[in-house]
């Protein structure tokens, strides 16, 4: 292990070249005028998977392709790693808000700044990069190895599930690790417990059939700005509880959870700073990572209506869209949560006004079982790189296919994330700390070496 | 007269090619990049009444100049009538939503579509041209005349007033005509009895100082867009009656106006179906044209915040927007309103949310002493034009700057309006009848001359 470890530090400069490459390809999945930019993102990834030592397909789907890695030489009898990630990203707006260009990665005080740096295409290359230095170094892996990198998980991995069911015995593993969440500060090695699930819809209020005179017609017809600000007002009381009816029913967090959550080292300080606002403000009743980890919520991701330019037009607009998604927590149900928030929108909508909802996506939640094998190994292979014990930490965001890999694979999934607070990911200046990303390649090094023995 | 108006039909096709020219310079005085097409309109008008017999000069202001034309030689003894209009026009979108560009006027269906058609360069040029009908058939006008034609109504008029301010001997006028006003159906002449005033703000939320990822954030940071929402759901009870604190105190309408209204032809189903909505909403208690004519709104001209792309981008905003603008009806103040409504926003706005209300501009409301020999005389010249009497209507748009002529002018103001129901002014697809532009120039022909005598 020895050698390996050395190789990664003798090749870190060229790894880090070859991650800014990555990062220059503007694999947006959500926009149709990104769709070359995201198979030659796949191209690419596949290319260095290829030069690493794997065994590599572009597996086509209805949506952006998957790329696949595989070496099968530890034998039928070793264990099998599938380590899953995405080299999609999420859209680079506002561009105005970057300090550089999003796809023009730029280092600056020991941070990569680009789209998609942390979230997810560092945190998947690092995994590549430690398969070669094994490979490069020993000629072998510790263990079976599957790479399973999809293009879509921006926009709801729509087509990775068939694609994992239809290829299930390929892809039969023994454990599943996946990089793509936020260790709880600088330094501190975090192994995530627990993740939100999703329901992603849109709102769209439509009044009269054409935008009006405010003047002419205001007051006599239904202005859908104010509509949607109403039914937007309706999803929260004063104390910031959600008021759709039926919405938490399915809530069902222990209570040794909110334990645990109290032993986190947690900057409340330095994550209000993050946000820049002027304080923390949310559910009446729970900390800050209780708010995040363990309730679910109702966000407006867009509003737009009526003219937005420069300077003043007395308009009634004809229409007005929300974007609009819950975090949901165990054991809520998107599907559940789509009924729920339709009926409700249609009860609080004002007379006159039009609205439909449209449900654009969604994916469970899900909490680990920490106890056991996998979660020992990745503690000691986080304590070999980091030099310190992980801690155990729950996750604000989503990552809709890990219920879905676990349930289909019947393989426990390790979430072994290496963000930061403040990585601005899903915004502008979105950044990853060169140092994780280093610390990181070692840490999934040691733990293909950890995991030698696993589950025999 | 017989000249005159044989002059008019005579010439009919010309005067609409010129008024075509007039409406495809794009005058949007809201948006900077305009600037230059805004001054073209001006330059353009200038020159026309030129043509027409006028003198005429462009006066600069700090703004789009003003184009004044005048025309003295009916001597010091003879009542002098300035005509007032306005040759910039709203901002032309959403575009995609016009049936022909809005810069490229077309005829169909005897209504001349482009922006501006209505509101209001057709109804100021038919006064320019029966100025013209005058002065080539009798070489001279039967009254003095000043057309003031500014470049900046549809911006709130910032500079007008301190230009009439400046210039108020010169303006001196016995009375003022303006045709910027609807009639209440095809071959109703109308003469306008009211006007509501109006106040425009721009209410701006910010929470974090970016976009901040919804999952790793929500719940436990203030979303602008939900404060925003929660704040524009404030303005209206659940029976659209305003609540901001104040808002009606002002309200001063005499219950004969009510009578008055009740008496008016309304085709209410035609105005439903003008505009295209479900239903006719409103504020409870009020008829449709109360509701437009006699009561204060506040309406949500326009809204932005966060993502409004294409698909699914789980963000949670730094900011959100909003324009809104209240119509004001006597004797509410514009400058009342904004402290009550700054005062309101502050109050309701959530914790956590950073609220500014900017003041864009506003106008006093306005109604009609109809009693009087100005008034008479426009009957008279709408029946020979109409060959029917006018109704009196009130009006729910703003015209700021007929208080303020009014005030400084010391002068009776008459609303002679030449659009339709349904015109679309402020939105896509405007149009102005044909048949009204050619009656309402031989309105205004007919007005000099039952004004021979005003004031004498």
């Amino acid at each position: 292990m020895h050698d390996v470890h050395s190789y990664i530090d003798a090749n870190l400069s060229r790894f880090k070249e070859e991650l800014l490459e990555f990062l220059r390809i503007p694999s947006v999945s959500a926009r149709s005028e990104y769709r070359a930019d995201v198979r030659r993102a796949a191209e690419w990834l596949a290319e260095r998977m290829r030069d690493a030592g794997l065994e590599v397909s572009i597996e086509e789907t209805p949506g952006h392709p998957v790329v696949l890695g595989e070496w099968r030489g530890a034998g039928p009898d070793a264990p099998t790693i599938l380590i899953y990630g995405h080299y999609d990203v999420q859209p680079p707006e506002p561009l105005e808000l970057w300090t550089s260009p999003p796809f023009e990665p730029t280092i600056r005080d020991g941070r990569l700044y680009a789209r998609g740096s942390v979230d997810d295409k560092g945190q998947l290359y690092l995994h590549v990069k430690a398969l070669e230095a094994h490979l490069k170094t020993t000629g072998r892996l510790p263990v079976n190895v599957v790479i399973l990198a999809e293009g879509e998980e921006e926009v709801g991995s729509e087509h990775l599930m068939p694609f994992v069911e239809a290829h299930a015995k390929r892809l039969a593993a023994d454990a599943v690790v996946i990089s793509d969440t936020t260790m709880v500060g600088p330094g501190i090695p975090t192994i995530g417990t627990s993740l939100r699930g999703l329901a992603y819809f849109e709102i769209h209020v439509e009044g009269p059939s054409t935008d009006l005179h405010s003047g002419s017609y205001g007051g006599a017809v239904i202005n859908p700005a104010t509509a949607l600000s109403k039914i937007i007002a309706s999803f929260h009381d004063e104390n910031w509880h959600v008021t759709i009816p039926g919405f938490y029913d399915a809530v069902n967090i222990p209570e040794s959870f909110r334990e645990q959550i109290a032993r986190v080292p947690f900057d409340e300080a330095g994550f209000l700073a993050d946000t820049g606002a002027a304080e923390l403000v949310g559910e009446k009743g729970f900390s800050t990572l209780e708010r995040i980890w363990t309730r679910p919520t109702v966000e407006v991701n867009g509003m737009l209506s009526g003219y937005t330019g420069e300077g003043a037009k007395t308009v009634l607009p004809s229409k007005a869209m929300a974007k609009v998604s819950c975090r949901l927590v165990p054991d809520q149900d998107p599907e559940v949560i789509k009924g729920l928030m339709k009926a409700h929108v249609e009860r609080v909508a004002p007379a006159g006004a039009r609205v439909e909802v449209v449900y654009l996506h969604g994916g469970l939640p899900w909490r680990a079982e920490i106890e056991g094998p996998l979660y020992t190994a990745a503690a000691r292979a986080l304590q070999r790189a980091f030099g310190k014990e992980p801690v155990y930490a729950g996750e604000g965001g989503s990552i809709p296919i890990v219920p879905s890999l676990e349930r289909v694979l019947q393989a426990p999934v390790l979430l072994m994330g290496f963000g930061l607070p403040g990585e601005n990911a899903h915004a502008p200046d979105e950044w990853m700390s060169i140092e994780n990303f280093e610390k990181g390649t070692h840490a999934s090094a040691a733990l293909l070496d950890e995991l030698r023995n696993f589950g025999k």
